[in-house]
């Protein structure tokens, strides 16, 4: 399975082409939509999120709702785009050589924690709004439809994603994944997708405070997948790992700084006896086993070891700020404060559920890899026959 | 740049082969084997490593220790396998059906914490001693000889890789990379890797106590990479991520749970004000600025940005421990305590030794990917002829 | 350098993301257009060709018609789509429930010579109509669009891609590659895109008895690129042979079935001393040496020699016929007569521009592979510094 | 499945990484061993082929002769290895200063036909020895090996690859792909892998004309595979196509020109009636019909269709001729003839050797995607529970 996204921040369009995916599959456009608009929503987001109403168009791939096998093609319009033509129209328009640096919004003063400067220099560009287009996060709009593509391929196996805020600013909640997934309602209702209402209440407070300063917050989140059966990834080799991917996918997503599996830094300061998850047989269970513990977060030596999978993800404060950060004007040399464009104060609950499209697409890919996936009957055919005849399995 | 790497831990050798060099790069074979045996010290380490005194012997690619261009292929011999040859010939041996399961040393109780019960489940085995012996960090000393000959691609031109060691168990150092760089012979000397001699005091007790208990400890260390270009990775797809490439490549080392870029799980609750780098114009700096802080970790928008790249990483206690953790009999389903295999109590700083050799490997794969790469003469045109030209560099 | 396209024949948009495109990169869409156009003419092709009338919108890597290096997005709508809504809308339109197997299109005798039988065996389908509108050659529009920007990429560098018929059914052209050069407005010009007058008046009558017949024709056709840089493609591993990559990619071009470079076919009954290029040393070469033939169509051990590459192509004829093939429904398991779709009776002209744009991507893939590529003028820094240091130029 | 291979000709080794291998192979090592002798064999051989008796020691992925699932990593010795380690070795060796370029066997008179001017210029080289080794046909033994790994894995699910040589300079055999099957075991036998006795006489003398000329002769061969299952490839991206996957492996063999399916080059000029494999029910076939012809050599759209697949194959006569061909001396640019290396006549038995193995790893590959494929009874079971459900088999 492969991925490709395309689109500028105020282009016209945010595209993806997902290619390998079973066919047979149901897509539900609505449900897609509302994966775009849970994206969107959060406390602590700017403007933009009130101009765009993202919603998906596929324009191939699809045959009345089913996935055909072949590639499949999503468009996400950029309402925005009206109000940049004669900046980011993709096709030369005639004007464009009357436009002075400023109505072209060019942008001279690399602002820091951002790809502004890095990326000028990578790419040979002295106008940073060239970078700034594309490293916008507002691209992983394309991740989250594909991700949701990916959700859907998932439920039909009985595996699902969910994300939930663990902690905003200085503020931390005291909820464990059991306890998110068992109020998973509150969450998706909460405007910062945390389960625990009175740290939720205090998360709030750390975003209007932050927002009255012209400052910005980052958090912690997580996420978790359950039904994910045992033996996706591989240990043999290195890059075949599981939590490899997951782990450098989750890091793709813009202001993320850092990832962790389980009980992940806790577990480098706990005794090996405290931490490896034991195993005992099980009647009910229809492995015939049981873990008593999920510190491993569902991977042990890179493979799904049928626990859920929890991943926990660091976010920085968002780096476009109205408190003004000192930076250079790659012009003339000097000291100058970078610029303000309109920005979110507080990003993490849509960080969270861009993340969960990642891990999705990262599961999708290795359960198709496991168990061929031309189609989705064929997959699930494939999927029943071997497990009976696992060795692990009861019916053995 | 694309590696492969072969070999069980009881198995004869292991092996890689590198395909992506440029030529015209000098192997100095004696690096490597420090390299390699910079990989087997530490305190806290097990039987095996009295055993192995591992050193490469390279079969392809270098002619009279210059590279071709063409892969390289590395060998280390695992003196062990005299001992296990009935166990794990590769070729089939006439005795092998006399063999009981004890003298085949077959593993019917996955051990909590291991690849074990999921790669059993993955690849149909009943017998572990199938998973284990590739599962086994000994495939890492592959890894090292060939992130070896990156780090000698990339000291070329002028890259190096650090790492040190900042907590073991409970015990925490206060060293910063800066620090760290500054006393690294002395991080080069200490049997835990650690530039604070009394936190390294403690750490060795920390290590002992567990031995004494039967347990294993974890632990937490740091990667510097210094001389990075500004330019390598990008933000313009997800998967050309730097980050996205250091995370998943370091998160594949046996034991890492949680990886973080600068200021990492840190940087969620601190204020956008805080954590951005901000920038200044220099006279000193050929860039013609400098950077005030590196709360990025050297990375902002998945691209270098020239300054030290540091990444930092959990690793869990090693899973096999003297003192019994529960699991099943796979055969008779009934509820046993996990055997134990010669192992190491604390291989941190093992394991930092191996996460240089990743980071050397994502470093030589992007340093190639952005400056060609057919011959060292070649790289280092490229980027002397385009860096005078860089918008950025003082010479425009 | 990557693609992926996206599209159904009957769909709404054909669509391809090209990743890895370094900016700075002047994209006229008119040039492109014309691609577009030219693989819509030639004698031959059927009524589709005059509901469509393709041009490319590009939605995404592009900046008042520059490249960004962020992924290029292009759409080509499918005016056809209108006519085939109730079929073929990607999303499920409420009166899909009422339709029955004929409005539906629905196709259960499965064409002889197309994918039509394989694929629904593959991906588990009944109605060969889910295989047919991907496996469509409509799909090349996507890759002409793509083709013709890498065109302008290597136009950047000098590099030409060209391509002229040579033989249609039973008619053969005598014109070799350099006369094919020498008058390729002429081919341009040509209805069958042939350089010989009278051999394209036959190949235009043999087009017309295989229409009168209800049948089809095929025919060969050469790709030839010149202006290549020495040094494109590696000998150092088989799937880096950049013979491998082009003939791989003109192989998957519908319809091709043979493929050869330079002497090809015949090479296998020459002489060795009849077929090597032998070189001399030359005074007006740049070089200094100069070939006396091309027999290896410029690509020598996997790697381009700087001699113009010629690949010549057979292609097979169009499979579908008004004249009937026997096939099964696969319905009844009975005996029935392949229904037919429209159709051309000849696309080697138009096959002959696909190539051209495959073996454009694969030329500019290698490309940006050997000098680097993130900007244009970053590529052409890098070329210029180190070919006046190569061994063999003659400044040295 | 991802296969790196490395040495160069007169270094101590080549060898192979074969990654994605299911486990519970049974790898016969004699079979192994055959099939690198039967790359040896052929008339018009050269010295080389009496100092080498290739056979390979698998060090990695194997134990007591069953895959593992992980890498698997084989050896082959260079015997001659011991006549050149003065110019070959890999390590550098304390002599080395002391060697004039004669006695480092240096090689400044670039060959026609092979890749030594164009490697050079590559990789900046002057001494075209440093191209040579890599670029030597004798890399291919690896390439065999693996493949014959490969075919083991096949043969478990019917899957066999064969070759026959039907033309050798100018003589070309009457022998069809279904004649050669029926008179296998004499191809096998004859010392130019032809099935035609007459003919074959009549090749033997072309070799040995040649030979005694100082020149050279190559040939046509002809890949059959049989047991291939319908659904192998696909048509939804060009990439995935089969025959463009086979076309490219099987073009990056040393000295391919030419590659066809079914009729090929021949197809070009055939009437699209006369060229499709028309379609009829069967009571007797399996799959409840069966094909009237196999014009299109097994592959459809890209899909393997259950017909065998059938890959003629151009070779180019050997560029090391005793006659000389005209070079230019690199450090003096003066005109001279290319230097002699001790070489074959014909290697076309050969090169239909090492195309089989390049057509079963392609095979291997396409059916591991298609079936999962972590162990070979998970394969057969995900591949018989499916089959049974297929639309066109007959129980549905």
């Amino acid at each position: 399975m492969r991925v490709l996204t395309s689109g500028e921040s105020h282009g016209p369009f945010l595209s993806f082409i997902l290619e390998g995916l079973p066919a047979g599959l149901r897509v539900d456009v609505n449900f897609v939509n509302r994966e775009l608009s849970r994206r969107q929503r959060g406390y602590g987001r700017g403007e933009r999120m009130n101009i765009e109403s993202d919603s998906v168009e596929f324009v191939g791939g699809l045959r009345r709702g089913v996935t055909l096998g072949s590639p499949l093609c999503g468009l996400i319009r950029n309402a925005d785009h009206e109000n940049w033509k004669a900046v980011m129209a993709p096709h030369p328009t005639g004007e464009s050589a009357e436009n002075s640096r400023a109505t072209n919004r060019e942008l001279y003063t690399p602002r820091p924690g951002h790809a502004d400067l890095a990326g000028s220099v990578k790419y040979g560009f002295v106008d940073a709004r060239n970078v700034l287009e594309r490293a916008s996060a507002r691209e992983t709009a394309a991740r989250v439809a594909a991700g949701a593509v990916c959700k859907l391929l998932l439920a039909e196996f009985g595996i699902r994603v969910y994300s939930h805020v663990i902690g905003i600013g200085k503020v931390s909640a005291g909820i464990s994944s059991e306890q998110a997934l068992a109020c998973y309602d509150a969450i998706e209702e909460s405007p910062v997708r945390c389960g625990d209402p009175s740290a939720a209440a205090e998360m709030i407070k750390e975003i209007e405070t932050a927002r009255s300063e012209g400052d910005s917050v980052g958090g912690v989140f997580e996420i978790i997948a359950t039904g994910v059966p045992a033996g996706l990834g591989s240990y043999v080799h290195f890059d075949r790992r599981l939590d490899a991917a997951v782990a450098g996918s989750v890091m793709s997503v813009p202001g993320v700084k850092g990832v962790e599996f389980g009980a992940g830094f806790r577990a480098a300061s706990m005794r090996g006896s405290e931490v490896h998850d034991e195993i005992e047989p099980s009647d009910t269970d229809p492995r015939g086993y049981r873990r008593l513990s999920n510190n491993a977060g569902g991977i042990e030596g890179g493979v799904s070891n049928g626990e859920p999978i929890v991943v926990r993800v660091a976010m920085k404060p968002i780096p476009t700020l109205r408190k003004p950060l000192r930076t250079i004007d790659v012009l003339t040399r000097t000291s100058v404060v970078a610029g303000y464009e309109r920005s979110d104060v507080c990003a993490v609950p849509a960080a969270s559920v861009v993340c969960e499209a990642m891990v999705a697409l990262e599961l999708a890919k290795a359960l198709v890899e496991k168990y061929g996936g031309d189609s989705i009957d064929e997959m699930k055919a494939h999927m029943q026959c071997w497990q009976v005849r696992l060795p692990f399995s009861r019916e053995v």
